[in-house]
Formats: structure tokens, C-alpha cells, sequence
């Protein structure tokens, strides 16, 4: 039957992304754990058009076998293949207290329950621009984690992009001195702001697109920046520079999400190169499944594939992210403050379609 | 009165690490937490060095008093000076269930026992090597975090260097398919061997110094490596590059601990850099406080400072480590197979004093 390494390839050929044999062994793994799609995305952390299509290509050599409701089942051909490789369902042992993020969340009870309803009135995610938001143990837990650093009672604050509401989170918290977002959404930053005067908060957001300069008089400003940025090495690159940019001095933090969904391991490393090298930050932790995104309307019609098995509803909260940490040092540097020009959202390891993808 | 970045200054020239006013920051938030060395240590996160450097020189401008017991307490005049900095004693918010690594153990309870009860008789900790090993709590998580990333079960698994006794713990796993260690201790070499014979577990264990080249048959060998490496650049760069040429292909993954004790954050850039631009390996995780060891007999007696403060016996275990997690890519590769010389455990962030080091 298929080797591992010839599947890889076939897969590698169908959509572009690198795809090792061991690559092709985690999926497996994941399929035979849950035959619900999104799961297996979120078990297997390998990109999103990787999973779609080594499914579509196990369809059609009849090792799997799509039901009714979009499940994915090993037949008996399939059965005997796993066998043959010793492949193993997928293992999990989350901490059930934490969800896995290692934090305690008991004496936050009030900021989660006031975080509700403060945002109970929040605007939807659009397409527009890629939002979708994480829960509200995630944004509680991003709060906690600064703090726990040293990165946010007394310091001044940057998010650069909100859908999330972090600012509010932590404006609810009391403990940074000062917040300002910058957010391309009109929405949001008039929600934040509206917000902010409310419950008298000491946030300011602002309509700003990365691809443009920073405020002159927010360039080496912020304590800590906080942002979910897009996955094009691009944007990875330039929402992150501009992020560091924003900093002060050495010893200042950065956090942001990074997917396996949307960005694959070779283009992780990259990116690793960049924070290394170029930016001269050190990453600090790399804190797998932190942040865990509330399932968002425009999903099924916007990814990228129509096959039956991924068309269906998501019976999790299956997009998740890494939480990374950097911190600055001595001789850190952001990216020159002017107009970067650069595709934001599409590449091949991008989950969402877009028409000039074509 | 002083200002943070003056003191950053003085702790530098007393010690050579370089130091910003933030890790000064973060040393007085840790002090002002709790009034214990050791415990300053594992809250602050800074090398043993700058610690013990800046609670001396703190001690000499009078803002701390040290106790008969050696408690480090700040006087008056020191809580003004926190005051007037708005510096807060430092929060933690660690999950109970899971010591803050994410991680279930309960499905592992019966592991615990035994490793507990086939290891009593276990090898003492000796300072020839830096020993010092890590809890069964530790070394049973190690054990679940390389079987959930699909690392251990049905594969060849490298140890490289073990007195924390991993390799017996991943055979009474069951998991592994083989296991060799290679270790510089006769000592421990004898006594896995031991075990391994009397508990008919797969591991092979075998005298290795890892300045030598790797026997030929285990150069592109193993699926995973584990290994605690001592942490002199040098050393972590001969260390990680020998378990990496052990790697048989991309997707294999190698796990080790680093600290901030011993290693300062421009280390962890210039190890950073290296694993991405000379290894081109990924690092997937990089989990915060996961290896925790127990306190060791030779410590007071080694330990590079005789302050009153210093020479106090530990009241937790104190002494802790990041995990790394790293993934191999295609184009990844360790170093070259022959003899590397290299220092391995001194420099200026070491914890344990060498007569070599005079």
C-alpha cells in the first residue's frame, strides 16, 4: 500500500505547502481520533489546505469514507493501513482546569464576568479583515499572563488591532496606566471608544492600518504591545517590526498569536529567523493552544475548499493559535517608520478564499 | 535616589551579563514578594549572578536588611523606594492542578508510582557533571508532552546525557519501540542498565561524552532526542547539534531545558539565532517553568557567591527550566560528526563555581 512519503508529495503537489511523511502520520493520528474535520484540524496543527486536501486524497483511494453529516471514518482498507504503520489515535492531556494554558483564573472571576457584560454588544467579525475573536478565557488569560510578566501593572499599553477587546480586558483590570489601540475596523474603534468613556477607562483607539507609519509620537513610546497579526511572512514581518518599533528600550515584551493552521512550520522558522536576526528580539515562550477563537459566521463561506467533509458546522472552538512572548534587548530594532505596502492575508497557507487569490 | 538604570549599570560591572533597568525592575518586584534567595531566584527569572549581585549591592545603600536567617527584607527607606516606582510585588497566577505546564497527569498516576518505586535506589546527584535532577512530576510530564506531540509511541528515542532518568520512565511507559542513552556517568550508564535488565525494559545505555562524534550507527537514527544540556553557548550549540544529526529526517523533534538562571535573554537570542539560521530547525514550544529539580546536596558548597543571604538551604525547589520543544525541517542539519573541545560549564551566568574559573 502508499508509503507516507508518497502521499506527502502527492499532498505537497496538490496545494504547494511542504509536507514531510511525519507530517502525513500526525494527520492520520488526528483522523483517527475524531471524524469531525475541524477537530482533526486542531489535533493534527498542520495547515488547513494540508488537512483538506490529504483527507480528500485518503477519500479517494478509499482508505476513508465520508458519512452523511461530513464525518470522517477509517473503513476497513484504512484500518488495516494504520495498522500496517502503527499509527496511534492521537493522544490528548490537556489540563482540564487551565485548558492547557498553565494559568489560574480563580481570582479573575469578576474581570471575566464584568468582560461579558461590558461586550455583550460587541460588533460581529467581518471578512473583511479576517476577524474572528478569541473566548473570553483567552483574553482573560492574555491579561493574566502579562501581568504575571511584569508587563502591565504601571505600563503603557499598545494593541495594535482589537477585534479581541484585550484593551477593555485589561482597562477592566486596572492595572495599566495607559492604553492605546490602533485598529483598521471603524467599528471597533468606535465600540472601544464608546467603551472607554462609559466606564471611564484609560483607552484610546484609533483607525490605523499597519502598512502605515506609526504616530510620530508613539515610536519607542509603549512598555508592552499586544497583536494578532495576519500570517503572510509579509505581514508577519511588518505588524510585529512596527510593534517593536513602539517599544522603549530593552527588557520591553511583545505577544502575539501564531497559527500551524495558517502558517506552516517552515514558515514559522522564517519568521523565527526575522525575530532572531533582524529584530534581535529573543522569544520567551511559545505557549502552545493559548488562544482559543469563537467559531465565526462567514467560515463556511469563505474557506478555501467545498469538499463535503469540510463543509460542515464546527462543533468546537476548533481555531486556535500559539502564544509567543518576546522581549526586547539592548540592541532590538523594529522596522524604519514609512509606508510598508504588502499582501496582508493570502498566501497558500491561508485559510480564507479571496477573489484576487485567483 | 537611585535611578533603575544606575543600578542596572553597577549590577553589570559586578557581574559582565549585560542588565536593563527592567530586569532590575523585576528583581525588586520579586523581592518585594517574598523575602527568600532561592525563591527570588525562581520569581524574578534573572541570572543567579545579577541576583545575588543586586540584593548585595541594594544591601550596601541600605534599602534591604538581611536577616539572622538570611531573609532579605526591604526597610523603610527601601519601601519608599518601591513607592516612589510604583513597583508592585510580583504576581503569580500559576494553574494548581498542573504546575502551570498544561498538563494532565492523572491518566499517568500508575507511571508515577512505579518510576517512584523502580528509582529509589537512584544514582546521588554529583557536581563533576552539574547534576541535579528533575521531580517525577517533572520527568512524568516530559514523558506525556513528547506522547501528545506524537514524539514517543512507536518511536527511536535518543537520551542524551540522563541523570533525571527519562529513559527509564519511557520505558516503563511502554511507549518507545527503543532507547539508547548516552551518558558521561559511569555511574548512571550502570544503573539504567541495571533497571532496564531487571524490568525487561528496551533502553540501551552507554558511556559518551557529547564532545565526541556520535557512533556512526546513530547518526541520522533516532525519531526524538531529549537531553538537559549544560549551558555555556558553546555547549548548547555541540549539545543541540549532536541530538539534531541524530534526527533521522524532517519532522523529528528534540526536547530540552534551558533556564534563566544560568543562561541571561542575550544568550537565549544568540541560541535562537542559531537554531533557526544554522540548524534551520523550529522551535514549536517554549513552556515556562516546566522542568523543576530538586534541590541538590553540593549546592551551598558550589555556589559561586558567600553572601549571608546566599547561604541559606532552599525552602522550595527552587531551581527551574524552561522546555523546548524543536521540530526538524527539510534543510535542517546538526554539526559535523568529529571531536568538538568546548567549555562546558563556565562562564559568567554559571551558578556553580569552578577552580578552572579563577
Amino acid at each position: 500500500m502508499e508509503n507516507l512519503q508518497d502521499i506527502a508529495h502527492q499532498v505537497y503537489q496538490r496545494t504547494g505547502v511542504m509536507t514531510s511523511s511525519k507530517d502525513v502520520e500526525k494527520i492520520l493520528s488526528a483522523v483517527a481520533a475524531t471524524p469531525h474535520f475541524w477537530e482533526i484540524i486542531t489535533l493534527s496543527q498542520r495547515p488547513f489546505s494540508v488537512v483538506a486536501e490529504m483527507i480528500e486524497l485518503l477519500r479517494q483511494k478509499n482508505l476513508v469514507t465520508i458519512e452523511k453529516n461530513g464525518d470522517i471514518k477509517f473503513n476497513s482498507k484504512g484500518l488495516e493501513y494504520l495498522n500496517s504503520l502503527k499509527i496511534v489515535p492521537k493522544r490528548v492531556y490537556t489540563c482540564p482546569a487551565c485548558e492547557g494554558r498553565g494559568i489560574n483564573l480563580s481570582k479573575l472571576e469578576d474581570l471575566i464576568k464584568k468582560f461579558d457584560q461590558v461586550t455583550v454588544n460587541r460588533p460581529k467579525a467581518i471578512s473583511d479583515y479576517d476577524q474572528g475573536f478569541v473566548t473570553t478565557q483567552t483574553v482573560v488569560s492574555r491579561i493574566v499572563l502579562m501581568a504575571e510578566r511584569g508587563d502591565l501593572e504601571g505600563k503603557k499599553l499598545l494593541v495594535l488591532g482589537d477585534d479581541d477587546l484585550v484593551s477593555i480586558a485589561a482597562g477592566l483590570s486596572g492595572m495599566p496606566t495607559e492604553i492605546v489601540v490602533m485598529e483598521i475596523d471603524d467599528r471597533i474603534v468606535e465600540y472601544i471608544n464608546e467603551v472607554a468613556n462609559k466606564y471611564n477607562l484609560p483607552i484610546k483607539a484609533m483607525k490605523y492600518d499597519f502598512r502605515d507609519k506609526l504616530p510620530d509620537e508613539y515610536v519607542g513610546y509603549f512598555d508592552t504591545f499586544i497583536t494578532d497579526p495576519p500570517e503572510t511572512i509579509e505581514a508577519l514581518e511588518i505588524c510585529i517590526g512596527r510593534g517593536i518599533s513602539a517599544l522603549s528600550q530593552e527588557g520591553c515584551a511583545g505577544y502575539f498569536g501564531l497559527t500551524l493552521i495558517e502558517a506552516s512550520l517552515g514558515k514559522w522558522n522564517i519568521f523565527q529567523q526575522i525575530l532572531a536576526s533582524k529584530f534581535k528580539v529573543v522569544v520567551t515562550d511559545i505557549i502552545d493552544d493559548f488562544n482559543h477563537y469563537v467559531n465565526w459566521d462567514y467560515l463556511l463561506k469563505s474557506v478555501g475548499k467545498d469538499y463535503a467533509f469540510v463543509q460542515v458546522e464546527p462543533r468546537l472552538n476548533w481555531y486556535r493559535s500559539s502564544m509567543y512572548r518576546i522581549e526586547t534587548l539592548i540592541d532590538s530594532k523594529g522596522i524604519e517608520n514609512e509606508y510598508k505596502p504588502c499582501e496582508l492575508y493570502v498566501d497558500e497557507e491561508a485559510l480564507i478564499y479571496k477573489e484576487e487569490n485567483k
